[in-house]
């Protein structure tokens, strides 16, 4: 096919398949490498984003990453957050309903942001538009364009500069490239014909061309990302198998506004029944989504007959449950069916070359809200590690990092929804009827709680690798101790701090927006004494000089600060030191106003107190390496031996930069100090 | 002219002259009366906005005025929260500057907004995008329309049918409608030309017809709003005169990014030094403004000869200012000159039926900030009160009350700026040299200081009328011992509550967004204690009744909370009481999730204490009628006879629609109680 002259011949940098969830997300990290002239394409199947139903469930864990990419402020303020989780169970004597324990759904202090709902394409919408802007307009995703054929050679795969990937793809009719299987029922929207109800095979037919031939073309691209969904077609083009079992539990869901006088509507409520369990979801302005617990059998290949599933079945079973409250939805605006299983692929990439993301690595059940938010966790994860490698700053061996961190993830994922998908599927019993068939609430509740925690996302701990210094294995051991509340491995933790500049109040995480760069934060202790500014100006002639980490892993053509950013944090009196004070350039580089940071109180926002919640010293002080995706990958010492172990840490993880060709501090013009 | 058949002649309720900061406060306003018909048009001569320059402080009156419209956030996230004043003046001993006090730019505590600075053209932006968006589309600014004739006449004006204004505007080419005077001084973008150093005759002759026939139209309007600025060529057409005096002081403007040793760069920085004043406000990316006290002798005429003012010129003196600092700005953006005066209009309406607004009213110094805050609150207290005449909700009356509450105010801000401005630019004497021509510093420090609590704009206070029932004069007085810290005729201040339905903290005025409702807050007290449930259950009757408030303002073809929305504040435990034990439907709407709140502890942001902080007793609740600017109408107590005041309070100010046209409560569907 690659030698038909008719077919159109191209390279790309990266080709994401999918412009999902995970797609949109590692479409939006790319674009922020384009600055670095990293050219990346995303095609998609379907023609037209789906308006209703869909996943819609953020963590936040999500919104923090969102908040990285400085879009969350914009989703949050059109999402709905979830507060409460209220649980209900049969009362004994009248046999209906009643409410057992509240319990908030995010736990409190966590993070800055809880638990939220917000369509799936009002969250994408916001992504797409800040990936076309860090595109500078480059961007776009490509709809309706089929990829038919998938072939990597592994010779090129050692190659930096060789396009390994051939994908022949097809630009589809609108026609061909709307869905076949039918999307209503009457006037009713049904998402069954993209639910996991539906085969392989039949996922496959809905494209399946109805005109011979369409435009082609041979796209050979250095990197190849699938995040095509639980369907994937790139998952089976590389022969990677879903593995673990589906179960017998089929659940529908209903999105309408519903008129009820139930009291928790606007919760989540998590009801058994001894008509069967119910979940709420509360969604934006009065929109509710109902997950329904159904009694459908399951046929022997292992699916439901879709066509049972109906609205008013939903409906008969949903007021069911509800009893002795009364509900109607007197316009349902989407329906469908799932069945609740639990499923891993037995590989992430093929020679790092084509990775697979998202729903196309797992499958699980919906109800924990997990579906969207560990889909574009795996593209956060990914996808700054392409960019530095595309960008020449890191070698290919990093996109290691990608399986090990993630696979993991992904397998305690796993468990935790079988074993939440059980409880929640059991049937409910009353405490005089508990059996192994049975589940207690308390239990269950308990279970949940649990669950809730890892759900939240935010306690998610990578492993041991280049990127994370968190093994014991010998190579670079962090200094844990020097910052307790800071773990590698995980995100980092956000606090309030305070500009030296202007007094006003940050959370850390909000001055580091990410865009690519890892940040050192010094955390340099007490400025009130002068052996603590003494400490400063060594670690600062260190950073600036020529060997010092900034200036090797920084080519001449970069900003000084685009691959290593250092932001310090002090905690002295602010008004005890004048800005000028401070070792330039790195530590207080003249006209820049975002390094400098000091624990201190603020006059709108109270007293951050950042060091206490962070655990460290105010004496000893810490250094702490921030990953691009805000995780952490290594706490050390503020000393000689904290910056050896920094240099070894970037030695692992990124290029040398020739000594002639590094972006060195002493070609930055300071400021002469104020003759006071 | 209005015989000519060849132009065209066209009605519209509406017609704001003038898209400038108080032109389009009007406008969004107005949108927001679009659902009941009432039709606007903008016109603005210039044919493109300015891009550089202009007015940009925000305080935060202001921005809670943007909340009221839901467009708060957007433009907070992109402005620069002002946050620390720091006083400079001359060290005795060497000559040069040195820093003083350090305040607070905002009193904390006054509101959850602080002063905050971003580009006027940013901020028309949203709320352009706010009224596109309020009147589906249907209202746009129209550029490059120059008005020609004004007539009104006064035969129609009592009648609520008729158009008695006529005004003849011209479509200007696209060559005519940009600025003659040249608005570059080099390749430095200069504001000169649009500066009150300008005569109105000069400004006239920028907008000189180069052609001698443009597109004529002749609009005959109910209400036309001249926001056409200090030149108002809409006062001018009406008569009114300015009245006030200028003063000797010359100030220069310069905009860029600064390379400085000064330590506060990123403050409000006051300085006085023995070359002359400045004041330093930082703005939005890196981007600062400086304010430069000339040396420029005033000519007879009372004006500056603006050629003098060049940018060299401004940066030798901002250098002189800076000693022992160093400055440089290696690109000016854009700068400009000013003379200080104080003037205010001999009157605000003709006929009520033509008005002006903003700086067409009012000019003031523009280092407070004042300029744009000033003018959006003028069309902001204005333009609900057209839109309720129009929508036919309100009497002609109401329009009285727009000089009566905005005259005093600008009264108010003159008498500051006058002082403040004569500070500013009085010469610094060192304690030894005190005397009448100088100034001391700490006079300096605080008549600012107490400055400052005025321009934040949040102790604003109108005086009593049928729209604002704060008088001694027996008509209607409000019990402002039920809620001390409520006073009427400000506007009412925002604390945290919890939403009986899903636990979530809200500030209490995000519930209420400005749409041209007026809110009854029922603050009920604890409703543990059945004796308060049963007194809130006797005033729901009342408000649900046939001749209750809002069904008697409240026509049919109204959402029934579209005139008067009631929200309900309780203080009893949050979880004691379930919602369907609040009586339907006005208290608890069942579908309806903003209605009901408590001042109870949320899960994530403590306890608002609303009760405690609005100093209302949780025994005996107060009722609050908040206008739909936010300002307070009414507050009284919750029995009967607050009942009546409630009804006298709207007897004055709305019209009342006939009994079988009224929106009533009875028709409404309420939902069974559960059988629990």
């Amino acid at each position: 096919m690659a030698s038909d002259p008719q077919i159109k011949n191209s390279n790309v940098d990266v080709l994401i398949i999918g412009a999902g969830p995970a797609g949109v997300i590692a479409a939006d990290w790319l674009a922020r490498f384009t600055k670095y002239g990293v050219k990346t394409r995303v095609v998609d199947k379907r023609s037209h984003k789906v308006f209703t139903g869909q996943a819609d469930g953020l963590n936040p864990r999500s919104i923090e990453m969102f908040q990285s990419f400085n879009i969350a402020n914009k989703i949050v303020s059109e999402a709905n957050p979830m507060n409460e989780v209220c649980f209900w169970a049969p009362n004994e004597s009248h046999g209906g309903i009643e409410r057992g324990r509240r319990i908030p759904d995010t736990i409190p202090g966590i993070s800055r942001y809880v638990q939220s709902v917000l369509h799936q394409g009002r969250i994408e919408r916001h992504i797409l538009d800040d990936m076309n802007e860090k595109s500078n307009g480059t961007m776009k995703i490509e709809r309706g364009v089929l990829p038919e054929t998938l072939e990597v050679n592994e010779e090129l795969c050692q190659d930096d500069n060789a396009y390994p990937v051939k994908v022949g793809i097809r630009q589809l009719s609108e026609e061909e490239s709307r869905p076949k299987l039918g999307s209503k029922n009457g006037e009713v929207e049904s998402g069954l014909y993209k639910s996991n109800l539906v085969k392989d095979e039949d996922d496959d037919v809905e494209f399946k061309p109805d005109v011979p031939v369409g435009d082609r073309e041979i796209i050979n691209a250095k990197y190849v990302i699938g995040a095509d969904g639980a369907h994937s077609w790139v998952r089976r083009q590389l022969g990677f198998k879903m593995q673990g079992e589906g179960s017998d539990f089929v659940w529908g869901v209903v999105d309408g506004v519903p008129i009820t006088n139930f009291p928790d509507i606007r919760c989540r409520a998590a009801i058994h029944s001894n008509a069967g369990s119910m979940m709420i979801i509360p969604r934006e302005g009065s929109l509710v989504r109902l997950y329904i617990q159904l009694n459908l059998q399951v046929d022997e290949g292992g699916h439901v007959d879709r066509s049972l599933i109906t609205p008013k079945m939903l409906m008969d079973q949903a007021k069911a449950v509800f009893h002795p409250y009364s509900i109607e939805i007197p316009d349902i605006m989407w329906y469908t069916g799932y069945q609740v299983g639990q499923r891993l692929t037995s590989e992430y990439a093929k020679n790092d070359r084509v990775f697979i993301a998202g729903d196309a690595c797992h499958t699980h059940s919906p109800k924990a809200g997990q579906g969207m938010n560990a889909s574009m966790a795996d593209t956060y994860n990914l996808c700054w590690k392409i960019g530095h490698v595309l960008a020449g700053h890191a070698p290919r061996s990093i996109l290691k990092t990608y399986e090990s961190e993630r696979r993991p993830f992904a397998e305690h994922l796993i468990m935790n929804d079988a074993q939440l998908a059980k409880l929640f599927s059991g049937k409910p019993l009353s405490s005089a009827e508990l059996n192994e068939l049975g589940v207690d609430m308390k239990d269950f509740e308990n279970i949940l709680e649990r669950g809730i925690s890892f759900f939240l996302g935010t306690s998610i701990e990578y492993f041991n690798s280049t990127a994370t210094a968190n093994g014991r294995d010998g190579r670079l051991s962090s200094k844990q101790e020097l910052a307790k509340n800071i773990p590698v491995g995980q995100r980092f933790p956000s606090h309030q701090v305070v500009s030296q500049f202007d007094g006003r109040h940050y959370h850390l995480v909000d001055t580091m927006f990410a865009d690519g760069q890892f940040t050192i934060v010094l955390f340099a202790g007490n400025m009130d004494k002068q052996v603590n500014r003494q400490r400063l100006q060594t670690i600062a002639q260190r950073l600036d000089s020529d060997d010092g980490v900034v200036s090797k892993y920084t080519p001449k053509d970069r900003q000084r600060d685009g691959v290593i950013d250092v932001k310090t944090v002090h905690c002295g009196g602010r008004t005890n030191i004048e800005v000028h004070e401070f070792p330039q350039p790195t530590i207080y580089p003249p006209g820049t106003y975002n390094k400098l940071y000091v624990d201190d109180v603020s006059y709108h926002a109270g007293h951050g107190e950042a060091y206490k919640n962070y655990d460290i010293s105010k004496e000893d002080g810490a250094v702490v390496v921030v990953r691009p995706d805000h995780f952490v990958g290594l706490v050390t010492s503020l000393d000689g031996a904290g910056m050896d172990d920094v240099d070894k840490y970037f030695s692992g993880l990124l290029k040398t930069v020739p000594a002639e060709q590094r972006n060195s501090a002493k070609d930055i013009k300071v400021i002469p100090q104020p003759k006071v």
